[in-house]
């Protein structure tokens, strides 16, 4: 049966903690299904937006984009989904369906703008409501399938920060032979520590300190170093085919791209809010590439899912009800989660 | 005949004028060739390398990498070359041979460093010395065959300035429906149009203004615009594939980025010496591609003057006698050449 309003969890104005409150859910419409959200993941630009670090937050603010749930209804012209089916939504629930990007999957590049899963406005002008809460409506192409072998609590994190490093890694041809490397090691970098390592590559942690090496060698490194020591980057100099980044804090960027075979890559999958600086000799010198990545399109996004069902990946993360979120909020922007705060939508 | 001292024009000391002298030249080798050198060009690195702008310049200093002559001699193991051949110099004349980029034809990158066709120490310890020469001797290996249709005055220039844009408009794909801008229309920017044109891409070159839009046409652009007006970066947002830039001047790069479609690069041949700034998210939010690229292997830069041959390709030159060169050197700082100064080296 369709909901009207949803029990949600909201950030009422910038700045402002996150309150009990419902939302507006549309009925479905011919291609949407209702999704029963059973596990949201607290992504670390969840907190941005909350607190309207990138500007323009629209508020009532209903974050999440890491959403996992069981669908409970769909509508007449459904064709990819039944009730009962364990699905997923990630960072976009719709976009134009016509550039030359959606029309070859990259949605998430769409020429006019993905509609973000929150804080921004849809089609109709509506604004829309994340994963903090109870049910969401989303079109059937804009939902992916949560295969069998994961479970929806581990898998949540997945629609972000899992398809936010798959898809460079697997652009960039992480596998067999290949050296990567991970910058920082949270909610994003241990996944693609994960990932890396499924995929066949050697993988080596860069993290500032030691301090996690345990976890990240039981998570798939072959190495770890502390870019807190300047010896790392003397010893490991032209090691890297691919050195994928997750922190959001300015790296020294030629001491990074130093780290890069020729033709290696250096991409950005966390960034600065303040420009960096580069010095282009740094690339010019072993026609290195510094570029960037940004989740991923629909149908890349299934098939990391069942990339991660077949190799058992899931998110290592730490349950929590929904009246804990603002001292997750605390604990993420002080580093202390391993890796993922996942919500249960059923305490909100 | 060997010969063992070759008139040539040299830098005494940092910044101080070019002097007619004479350098030694070793006796031929095993493998070497000795080469009557016929023209060389005058590339902005000489003038960079010859004022110490990059330091460690070692003096006194032959500037030129951009070679045109004729074999006049061959050592007894020679198996490439026979006297009388017309062959070419470019950047470097030796390198490790043994690491996996001299191994895979990637010389320019050697893992232990080229050895510089001029500023730079031999094997032997002893200085190189460049193509403001009457001869030079040089391995087998590291020269190539200028083919007949290819006039040595012209060919000259491709040494350096051909090759350096050959090797990225290939390596990213310049070719029929692809869109490929150029930065800058001097001696590197109009190989680049000649290039990119005759590969068969669309082209656009973006130059401060459009004065020399008429010469950029002529040499095979399609477009022509001028960055000083804010409307090009507005009209060309999302338009282009590949842009190449050639100048020395730190770009907007953010600006730039912006006119490339998703999965676009931006390459840089050009560089300031200086640091520049960059926003990560105007390479996150297309998984754009800021790279560099530095000249070329021997294997590519025979067959980019092939290539050259085939399309008749050379640089547009103005040929200067020797004792033009320290004029030549204020003309090429103030911009005021088209395209390229070479020096008939008959009159050292």
């Amino acid at each position: 049966m369709s909901v009207t309003q949803a029990a949600a969890y909201a950030v009422p104005a910038p700045k402002s903690p996150l309150e009990r409150t419902t939302v507006p859910r549309r009925a479905v419409r011919e291609h949407d299904v209702l999704i029963h959200i059973h596990y949201a993941g607290i992504c670390h630009s969840d907190i941005h937006q909350a607190t309207d670090g990138w500007g323009e937050g629209i508020y009532p603010m209903v974050p999440g984009h890491e959403i996992a749930g069981v669908v409970t209804e769909v509508g007449p012209g459904v064709t990819r989904f039944a009730v009962g089916d364990r699905v997923g939504v990630g960072c976009f629930v719709d976009s134009c369906r016509e550039c030359a990007y959606c029309l070859r999957g990259q949605e998430q590049y769409c020429s006019r703008g993905m509609t973000g899963t929150y804080n921004a406005l849809d089609k109709d002008g509506e604004p829309t409501y994340g994963g903090y809460s109870t049910h969401i409506v989303v079109d059937e192409n804009y939902t992916v399938r949560i295969p069998d072998g994961l479970g929806l609590d581990v898998a949540a994190p997945l629609l972000c920060a899992g398809i936010t490093l798959y898809s460079p890694l697997r652009h960039w041809g992480a596998g067999p032979g290949k050296q990567v490397a991970i910058v920082g090691l949270g909610g994003l970098g241990h996944m693609g520590v994960k990932i890396a390592h499924a995929l066949g590559a050697e993988v080596t942690v860069l993290s500032q300190t030691l301090r996690k090496e345990a976890d990240g060698r039981a998570l798939g490194a072959d190495h770890f170093h502390a870019t807190s020591d300047e010896a790392t980057f003397d010893e490991l100099a032209g090691r890297f085919d691919l050195i994928v980044s997750t922190v959001s804090a300015p790296l020294g960027f030629d001491a990074y791209l130093g780290l890069l075979k020729v033709d290696g890559a250096l991409v950005n999958v966390g960034a600065p809010e303040e420009p960096v600086s580069l010095n282009l000799f740094s690339v010019i010198g072993g026609r290195k590439t510094l570029a960037g990545s940004m989740i991923g399109g629909i149908a890349e996004t299934q098939e990391m899912l069942d990339f991660c069902a077949e190799h058992g990946l899931g998110a290592e993360i730490e349950v929590i009800s929904a009246d804990r979120i603002n001292e997750a909020y605390e604990r993420v922007q002080s580093g202390d989660v391993r890796y993922r705060f996942v919500i249960d939508t059923s305490t909100i």
